[in-house]
């Protein structure tokens, strides 16, 4: 993976640069094309919680989102990478309640929520972290609402369950290519494997699906706009994907990965975006993925929320800025 | 720096290589030499904590340790990167108040301890992290007495203080080479950069130190005697440094510095080990300088605790194992 790589970013400590990153990027144009690419965009990857709006795509290709009556909120949820603050821990307990089901029908495991204000007040309270708090509840409560709708049996994260076979049917539709075999994903679910080509390909569907009519594509489109209007509930405060769609000039959806992944669905201009830190790094696939959408003119550098993400200030103890991470050229010219 | 980087680590989950760390190992023979080397020994780097038994010379060749009538113990606590736990904090706090000094004297700024218990009972307690916490205020407790021993001033953190006049001095002398510049580090000290081949060689200097007799020689061999002596203070429980040295089947000095490096002295073989995930990665670092000890015959691959950092499993919320950390095989054969 790595012979083949390209740069993403350097991290500069005074006059060194001490540590630094590459990865795979590629934009697909609205056909499925590489548009623009850095590094090997045959590189078979994991795309991890970039994925979740594709394993959301069945909740509502399948009708079971509407006869849910599922809100725009909740499906934005169905595809987060959320911090577990009371609004996310909260929502999927109502979606559940809502279901008649309760957190222990969960299989995505207690997590402490990243939300730190929660986190320290439940550490205070002698509160212990519940599957409510997993950065994936809200795919979870899609993946169970789905299960109900197919009548299928309660271990919905197997991957020989009809839920995982739908997610797996719907990525192989989206990526437009077979998925070689699949690892199991911190929250238990299967998370296939597809390559950056066809996961770039992926996200330019998404991003063209409101010109077609297709069931797939209306799932589609009504996942980017639910993702687009809520921000929040996708990730957090503070969180990259929240504030670097905020900060777009234009609507955007983005999601970030475990292992470095990061991914960007835009819909004016048809066009996906997958990047992939080869080290998994977050800091390289959060300054990636901000190079390449200041580079195609959705970002504007001199955002103070974009500056975090695309050269973040490292700090130390006392609060002095010892370095900064910088974007690799490349991304940006 | 990743051009000439060679393969460390891969991260696997399921069929797939998920991430991948490459990076610089150099092995120092008894004169210094390169035994054994993986990647560039000719980049610069800046080891971090990795120096702090070369930034804790000056303390005891320049007679300050003996002066203030310090112990094993309270030279380990200098030379490491502790979690902070009671251990750790108290005897830090203990040697300042030895000395008439206090928390309010350290400039390392405060950090919230590593240690998950003492973290969590703060939390509940409402107690903010002091500078006692930081995990190198035993090196700080260090640059104190010195300052005291020479009479200098309390900004002893600042790059043209005596002090660290005399840090980089050492670091110049056991590393044979100028140091070409520094950075700020976490604990707001300078760390001065050097090659990957000159730090290997500072670290066969601290382990041939025994062998001879000169001020700087007996002051590295008395921070190595120390280090082995009290591996829970050179880190704490679950750590990587304070459990290799445990399980290792000679004496062997370990050090972690932050972004991706490692360090080894063996005393018994008069050997030197750096260790730089190029990419910043500790758990790189970690499995790599586990590779290069079971290589030598340090470390028994098969021992639990050598096994958790050379080739840690990776388990998600569940508990379900779901992947593991592969060194590189070059390291190992």
């Amino acid at each position: 993976m790595l012979l083949d790589a390209a740069p993403l970013a350097e991290v500069w400590r005074g006059p060194i640069a001490e540590s630094e990153h590459v990865g795979h990027v590629v934009v697909a144009g609205p056909g499925g094309d590489v548009a623009e690419a850095w590094g090997a965009p045959g590189t078979v990857v994991l795309p991890r919680s970039s994925a979740k709006m594709i394993q959301a795509l069945p909740l509502v290709a399948s009708g079971a989102a509407e006869a849910a009556g599922l809100t725009a909120r909740q499906l934005a949820l169905a595809c987060a990478s959320h911090e577990g603050a009371p609004r996310h821990a909260d929502g999927v307990a109502d979606w559940l309640a809502a279901r008649g089901l309760s957190e222990a029908d969960l299989r995505c495991g207690p997590q402490p929520p990243r939300d730190k204000v929660l986190k320290h007040e439940m550490l205070r309270a002698g509160e212990t972290p519940t599957q409510l708090h997993n950065n994936c509840s809200g795919k979870h409560a899609g993946f169970l609402t789905l299960m109900q709708h197919l009548g299928a049996g309660a271990e919905y994260h197997e991957a020989d369950h009809p839920v995982q076979r739908a997610a797996l049917e719907a990525f192989e539709a989206v990526t437009d290519a077979p998925s070689p075999c699949y690892g199991i994903d911190g929250c238990s679910a299967p998370n296939f494997a597809t390559t950056m080509q066809a996961m770039a390909r992926a996200m330019a569907t998404f991003a063209t699906a409101h010109t077609r009519s297709g069931a797939l594509d209306r799932a589609a489109a009504r996942l980017v706009r639910a993702m687009i209007a809520h921000p929040k509930d996708v990730a957090g405060e503070g969180r990259a994907c929240t504030l670097l769609m905020q900060a777009a000039r234009e609507p955007a959806a983005l999601k970030t990965g475990a292992e470095g992944f990061f991914v960007a669905i835009l819909p004016e201009r048809g066009l996906g975006v997958a990047v992939k830190a080869a080290d998994g790094a977050t800091r390289a696939a959060e300054s990636a993925i901000a190079a390449v959408l200041v580079r195609l003119g959705v970002l504007d550098p001199a955002h103070p929320e974009v500056a975090r993400f695309l050269r973040p200030e490292i700090r130390n103890f006392r609060g002095l800025v010892t370095g900064r991470i910088e974007p690799a050229a490349a991304l940006l010219a």
